[in-house]
């Protein structure tokens, strides 16, 4: 598809919508927005989006949807819902959404939107908000391969890293074990640094020591040296994270897996959420630990 | 001290010594080796080391002796025992235990040290086999900061990241940092792929989407590939990983510093110990997570 025959839908402007959309414009594309508070879709308004007032209004326009909304449910309601997109969208309408969300929910979507002539993409997101502003997110992408290929030039205009995992759910399955991963590893990035300040050791000092060895991560090198700075803004949201670890730890338990590690990372989470640290970024773990 | 001047005395010879040594003796330092088993010796003696029968033959001759052994009960025996180093060596003699080892005990040989006229360090490293192998260690040094000005050509023979972590024990309290965030960071790595497995997805694949990104560290790009691969080999053995567990958690405890993903690593570690993987790589502990 080139970008003068396509024209986007994009429901769910918040953090992470805003630069996708302005990526999408920037790259000549018609985007038409809707988001429940419409001051957060201003600034892409300002960019040249078109603004509507409902998704029942939007989605009729639109040859390709794309969801970046908040939770499961969220998804749910937008897919599933009274006056909602698979309701709406014309046949051939190719629906994207890039919510982490749950594997189990995009199979259903992706099936309900074969039965009505649609293609279904599951294709969840990491890179946060400045990957999301500077295009150069990793895009992990599951459901018919051909959709795919077709919605490549779009993913293109957001992402750097861009994947077919496999059939409809394994987009939101690959998000799960990226999640996973960071999950043990931001306990162990706290815990170390938590003793490293018990043992008197100066953090910064240590992380001279550790950081490109076998110790040596993302989290690390990006969120460690904030932690020593006492910077716990987010970045990624606690409580965002918690609800990504609730969809994994529900997802490994339909398959069978113990994963012992997410478990105890989403229970620490939860502790440090009724310690009011929702609103804060994930490296604030180190403030239960070191408590 | 110019290479000339320094004789040193080098007790462990396994598979990390081996390879200290041999740099040691290609920068052109005289070497004077002891080791439990003569037989891993042998190859540093063809390389030019000098054989001692015993540490109370080689700790005489050595204006510097290097300690390279297994736990922290081997350390206590080299250093406090019958015709042991303390007992042996001569006034100024500067002692380096490159061992990791417990925090504690590397400040009751400083003390003893000092008093008996000798400069003592705590100087573990990280690299494995292949750093040693090659001088491009990370030192992690606690002790007296002009000792370690002295043993620094030394080091750099073995090691590329030399840091002065502190006072006596800091090298082996910023260690324990190390594997504090290795063990945690080993549980979400063997999950993530675990998961992945169950959902049907291809792995390698998944990890050209998370490999980059937040999820990104040392284990996932070195270690994952060789799970995928079902390469169990150490690298780092079980065995030892679990021994630096110990000192890291007890060492933890005596702080008052809870560190509930250390102890969910030990506890799954020894789990995998009793399966008979013990001596294998500490990537092994997928077997356990997927079993």
């Amino acid at each position: 598809m080139g970008n003068q025959s396509v024209t986007i839908g994009f429901i769910g402007v918040g953090v992470m919508g805003r630069g996708m959309v302005g990526n999408l414009l920037k790259n000549g594309y018609e985007v038409h927005v809707y988001t429940r508070t419409k001051a957060k879709a201003e600034r892409v308004i300002g960019q040249g989006a078109i603004w509507h007032d409902s998704i029942a209004h939007l989605v009729p326009t639109a040859s390709v949807v794309i969801t970046m909304v908040g939770t499961p449910q969220d998804v749910e309601d937008v897919y599933f819902g009274e006056g909602s997109v698979l309701q709406l969208a014309t046949l051939g309408t190719h629906l994207v959404d890039m919510t982490t969300s749950s594997p189990t929910l995009a199979v259903r979507i992706a099936n309900a939107a074969q039965v009505r002539g649609l293609f279904a993409l599951d294709a969840p997101v990491s890179g946060g908000d400045i990957g999301a502003r500077d295009g150069t997110l990793s895009i992990m992408v599951g459901g018919d391969r051909d959709a795919y290929a077709r919605m490549l030039p779009i993913f293109h205009a957001m992402g750097k890293i861009i994947v077919h995992q496999g059939a409809a759910g394994a987009g939101q399955h690959t998000k799960m074990s990226n999640q996973i991963t960071v999950a043990a590893n931001m306990i162990g990035v706290c815990e170390a640094l938590a003793y490293a300040k018990r043992a008197g050791l100066d953090p910064t000092t240590v992380l001279q020591s550790v950081a490109s060895g076998a110790a040596g991560s993302w989290s690390l090198s990006h969120l460690a040296p904030r932690i020593i700075n006492g910077d716990f803004a987010p970045g990624f949201y606690v409580k965002h994270f918690i609800k990504d670890m609730k969809i994994a730890l529900d997802s490994a338990r339909e398959m069978g897996l113990k994963t012992p590690g997410l478990a105890l990372a989403l229970e620490l989470y939860e502790q440090l959420a009724t310690m009011g640290e929702e609103e804060s970024g994930t490296q604030a773990l180190y403030k239960l630990i070191d408590g």
